[in-house]
């Protein structure tokens, strides 16, 4: 059978087999076969679907296209979490060294900013000094001995994924639970982890619009990890109202900071608390997801989280001095105050249009776009009046601030004269 | 809007305007948009299907592509037609000189074998020294002068239809009733005729498996005519056995001479004269189709029709001799018997088989292919005794006839004990 017949197969609605599904990613990477034939099987799996076994042998496919990590020097279980993308969304950069600090290894990959959300490794390129190209023995060596790494994504890892990604994006062929849930959980399974905690999104800053969509997606990549052995959670969390106070890449970082210390916002810090219980409990080092809650609470409190932190950034060649005093990493950044016209208690604030203001401000601000960034000092649930409600953080270095910025952060509020409750995070948990 | 929201809002089901259609065909053609665009476009209209509005706007896209004809120094109307190919389908060689005898014009652009079906250029160049390449110029003089021309299409009509067919064989993309309905209809817009006749065939040997869908195609084709204002009618007419007797190249130019002389056998002859009776109709030459097939009833009988093919073969420079003398085609071929196993009524014979025999006859026969093909003595309704039901042309100038051929012959035959009528070609017509 040729690739245009494994076309028509799923054109025609029918399950492909796994020899069939390995051989055009096979294909596909060597470049035996062209993006036409590729574009035409992926538009056909979006309006037809990928089964379960499907959609895991898809995944299993593009991981065989590239290297894999070799954690087999790494200690006990290891646990690696993935986010689908939010902004404000920093929790990696709390739960990675938390929970390496509670005795269970994290070896985290990480993308780069996409779209309206910011990357991790953005994030974390904003530490003086500190690397996140890493070879993989490098990688595997720091996981092996300080329990943690956050890397950028090599090319070398999953080359399917990075092709077919680049083709979904030129051929109006994202949109699709099979397609999406493997090219997250092939970059999964690459690195290798024992278990893994997926942070699905909903909501008006997230790329899945609404619960019911996230969770299904959770669920297809949760079926994914259990055909491949790994115990695998999938938390579906509202991405409403940007996360935590902070957005925006140094801004982030101070915040991420902040919260391993034990001082950051309450809904970043609820986060931050779950998944790290659930990262636990899905290895072993915790009886529940509850009892893993309460431990990730004690490493906040203890600062065992934040010493994990100063060691990583150490291991990655970063300057320690920041992990003290955080607010080094925005200074040069003048903090214009966003006031409100209205007073009243705030019901909204949307998440996309924060996240694409501070993707414009990125874009303007050239070599100084680490520190633009938003803080919101009123948050869902609270009440704003005549004081700031919020902060757009614009590189003084960079020239006057663009006062379109600052309109739009204010455009991105809603003011009620009816009290609301704050945002609830966690909407659903999937497990196998 | 891009090219990628086009193929979005496609995907979705929703209708494509004229100007999104005219986009996605002209930045196709002029290499602004990727063949992967294109091919995740062409599955989501497989899948999604178009409107007749959009399916016309495609067709009209495609026309615009390229170079059009200009018909105006023709004189009175003009017909063309179009089959959408079975195995021993000679019916242009005869329908053209015999309508254009009877005082219609017919530009007939015409295409070469495909799958397991011959093709009118093919079987045309098997006459010494005819030539099918024709300019526009000549092309549209012989027209005027004498009423008919048939010539092969040239690359600069609907160069789109070319690259996107290639596109659609490559990625399964086939398929699909508005996909073929352009197609086909983008090049009998680009010839321009006045009137259109479509032979839209079903069953074993067709490309449309069953009347139903042959039925649709032919809809689909005529709600395009006339929305550019044409008279077109579509006939769905059967293809489980071959047409006539003769398939091969040469032998279906021999059968058709025959025909035109009054000598064909019943079904082929009886086709000819239904669509010519519908061309003449189309064209106002006749008041009807029953009128118009009287019409061509006589030009068969009083010799017309084969006076206009010497006329057009002497203007396409070929030899007239063959006019006179048809067997000089087939010179060359040893005729090896075929005597089937059982002797009975013959209750079917596979088109496709004998058009891949054929096929396969032609690739082997390299430099001799034209005179390759199968002779049916025996059709539908017929009895066979221990006498030959077919013979394979074969030439002797390429050595042993393949054996394997001769029993791909013989297994095309089923015979029963109890009788069964002939074929009745005729399944339908669609007018606007």
């Amino acid at each position: 059978m040729g690739i245009r017949e494994v076309i028509a197969k799923k054109r025609d609605g029918r399950e492909l087999t796994s020899e069939e599904i390995g051989l055009v990613v096979g294909e596909y990477v060597s470049g035996n076969s062209s993006d036409a034939e590729m574009a035409a099987l992926l538009m056909a799996i979006v309006l037809r679907g990928m089964t379960p076994r499907e959609t895991a042998d898809l995944t299993f496919a593009m991981v065989e296209s590239g290297e894999r990590l070799d954690l087999s020097s790494v200690p006990g279980m290891t646990v690696d979490k993935h986010s689908t993308g939010g902004v404000g969304d920093k929790t990696t950069l709390v739960v990675a060294p938390l929970v390496a600090s509670l005795g269970v290894a994290v070896p985290k990959m990480s993308g780069r900013a996409l779209g309206h959300t910011g990357g991790t490794i953005d994030k974390l390129e904003t530490i003086p000094g500190l690397t996140t190209d890493l070879s993989p023995d490098r990688f595997c060596r720091q996981v092996a001995d300080i329990g943690v790494a956050i890397a950028a994504q090599t090319e070398r890892m999953v080359p399917a994924d990075k092709r077919i990604y680049a083709l979904r994006d030129a051929t109006a062929t994202v949109e699709s639970i099979p397609l999406i849930a493997s090219s997250v959980m092939s970059k999964k399974l690459a690195v290798g982890a024992d278990a893994i905690v997926l942070d699905v999104k909903a909501g008006r800053g997230a790329f899945m619009p609404d619960v019911e969509r996230a969770r299904k997606l959770a669920q297809a990549m949760v079926d994914i990890g259990g055909r491949a052995g790994k115990r695998v959670v999938g938390l579906v969390t509202r991405m409403d109202e940007p996360l935590g106070r902070a957005v925006g890449d140094a801004a982030e970082v101070a915040e991420a900071i902040e919260t391993l210390a034990g001082g950051g916002p309450a809904d970043f810090a609820e986060l931050c608390e779950i998944v790290a219980g659930h990262m636990l409990a899905a290895a072993g080092a915790a009886g529940s997801a509850e009892e893993g809650r309460t431990f990730a609470q004690r490493g906040l409190e203890s600062g065992s989280g934040v010493a994990k932190l100063r060691e990583m950034v150490a291991a990655q060649g970063g300057q320690v001095g920041v992990v003290e005093e955080p607010e080094r990493l925005t200074l040069g950044a003048a903090r214009i105050p966003v006031v409100l016209e209205r007073q009243g208690h705030v019901t909204r604030i949307d998440a996309r249009r924060v996240g694409l203001v501070v993707r414009q401000l990125r874009a303007r601000a050239g070599a100084h776009k680490a520190v633009c960034g938003v803080l919101l000092h009123r948050k869902v649930g609270e009440v704003a009046d005549v004081k700031p409600a919020a902060s757009v953080l614009w590189p003084e270095a960079a020239g006057p601030a663009p006062e379109r910025a600052i309109a739009e952060v204010r455009a991105a509020f809603e003011v009620s004269e009816k009290a609301v409750p704050a945002n609830c995070v966690l909407a659903g948990v999937v497990t196998a």
